[in-house]
């Protein structure tokens, strides 16, 4: 148990926290501390969680300095609390928390859905204004604090997700977080973010999945290259992944339905002999590939 | 123009082969004459196509030593004529090298499909046993010679795939050429390698294509690893890829049934708000996933 004056006492005017807490140390939240550590964001790192086994390894890894296993009196000590558990439970943790939270406390999350956790967090946390969503786009489809790494988020993109219900205050707070690991930040809607992740994260994880259920048997005779990248993600976690399928249902059954209508184009185009439909379509699909870059 | 006998005389004990001759050099070819002078598996590299511009640069990147635009003298000094074109350009190729070609030199072609390559190349060679199909398992989405690698073939898979018509010369010089540019070789038949290859590679290129096209404007402005590794492929040429899907149509289309099937049943789960079948969805591509390793 920190001692809280000892806690306040250490802010150093370079760092911009004095006191992080990270609720679910895994892959996310355990890069996290480690990045917080390693540029010295932060002076102390609280590791929050169900499992204290996770949060022993955390600690050993260094990812955090201590842990909690409930939010007690240590959670009075936070100036900001990252919510890094799966996304159906983030609203659940974050309401527990916010009621042993300081008034000037800033609460972020890194789901990978944000309509729902966001209208859901603002509506209980009624009249307080210091919650702001966050995704930073920057996983992996390994698991656990093992695989985290305290360059994770170096150079890429965050969406933080403001409504009129966030102060300014609240907002520049979270952004700074994140720019200080590294990151680019992308400032939208709630609900654009998730149109946004529905084509460019679900649908594609969706087609991994699919993608490595049809190769099967022969996948293991005989991968390329092409095979292990375009199924790599399926590798991720089910037990993150169906809650976050099932939050941004709206939109991910959208993007399937235009993923449907594209793979139906091109099966008539094929059976047909319509060699030219066919190529037209490649050359469709690597315009807009070669626009993404990289 | 090179002497004949000067071509045979320079016939080390420890070179696989004296003259080869590589039709169409591009990353593929290219990455085959590079690896043939590092590994000194070759006194002399000729390189063969439409483009003397082509040639040019592959004689300039040291893939080729010298080069023809046509099946001409040069011909008839090469003791192996792998053919690289596209796959709807192999067989016409090939026959037409033939005529030119010693008794006792063997051909062999790295195209993605090999069903209807082998047995119209087997239909018009008759009476000759001089021809095994193969398919290094190891393009790139990138393209042309400026791309080719004397590495790029190191610890990958080559499909050989003879037939009844090839003697067992033939495919055992074919195989030592491969094995000596450090590729593991499986041998299987034309049509068992159309099928496997239309789960494997041909559909995730469709699907990368059509995901590619899904995302659109949203990848551009917010595409993470997931997006980009899944769509990766989708950057290859399409007037290489469209007859890819041409002669694999049979294989493809059935692989592509299976994959709108698979799409439709996770469709119906996630509408119906079936959780637990939706997470049985992703556990079943992740177990086929992670069985491919890496």
């Amino acid at each position: 148990m920190i001692d809280s004056l000892q806690c306040r006492r250490g802010r150093g005017a370079a760092r911009l926290f004095d006191c992080v807490g990270i609720d679910g140390v895994g892959l996310i939240g355990g890069s996290i501390g480690l990045a917080l550590k390693q540029r010295s964001l932060a002076r102390r790192v609280i590791g929050f969680g169900r499992s204290e086994e996770k949060l022993r390894r955390a600690q050993a890894l260094s990812a955090i300095d201590e842990f909690s296993l409930s939010f007690s009196a240590k959670t009075s000590e936070l100036d900001l609390l990252v919510l890094c558990a799966p996304v159906d439970r983030i609203v659940e943790r974050g309401v527990e928390a916010a009621e042993r939270l300081r008034p000037d406390a800033v609460i972020t999350d890194a789901g990978s859905t944000k309509g729902r956790i966001v209208h859901e967090m603002e509506e209980r946390l009624r009249g307080r204004r210091c919650f702001v969503g966050s995704h930073p786009m920057a996983g992996s489809e390994k698991q656990g604090v093992e695989h985290a790494s305290a360059s994770l988020f170096e150079g890429k993109l965050c969406a933080v997700t403001p409504t009129s219900a966030v102060s300014l205050r609240t907002l520049q707070r979270v952004v700074a977080f994140w720019n200080a690991l590294g990151m680019k930040t992308l400032t939208m809607t709630p609900d654009e973010h998730d149109w946004l992740v529905g084509r460019t994260s679900h649908l594609p994880h969706l087609a991994a999945s699919a993608l490595a259920m049809v190769a099967g048997e022969a996948g293991r005779r005989l991968a390329g290259n092409g095979l292990l990248d375009t199924t790599r993600i399926a590798s991720g976690d089910p037990a993150i992944w169906a809650p976050i399928f099932e939050q941004n249902k709206t939109q991910v059954l959208a993007a399937l339905d235009e993923f449907l209508g594209r793979l139906r184009q091109f099966r008539e185009r094929l059976a047909s002999e319509d060699q030219q439909g066919v190529e037209r379509f490649l050359a469709d699909g690597k315009a807009n590939r070669d626009a993404l870059g990289r």
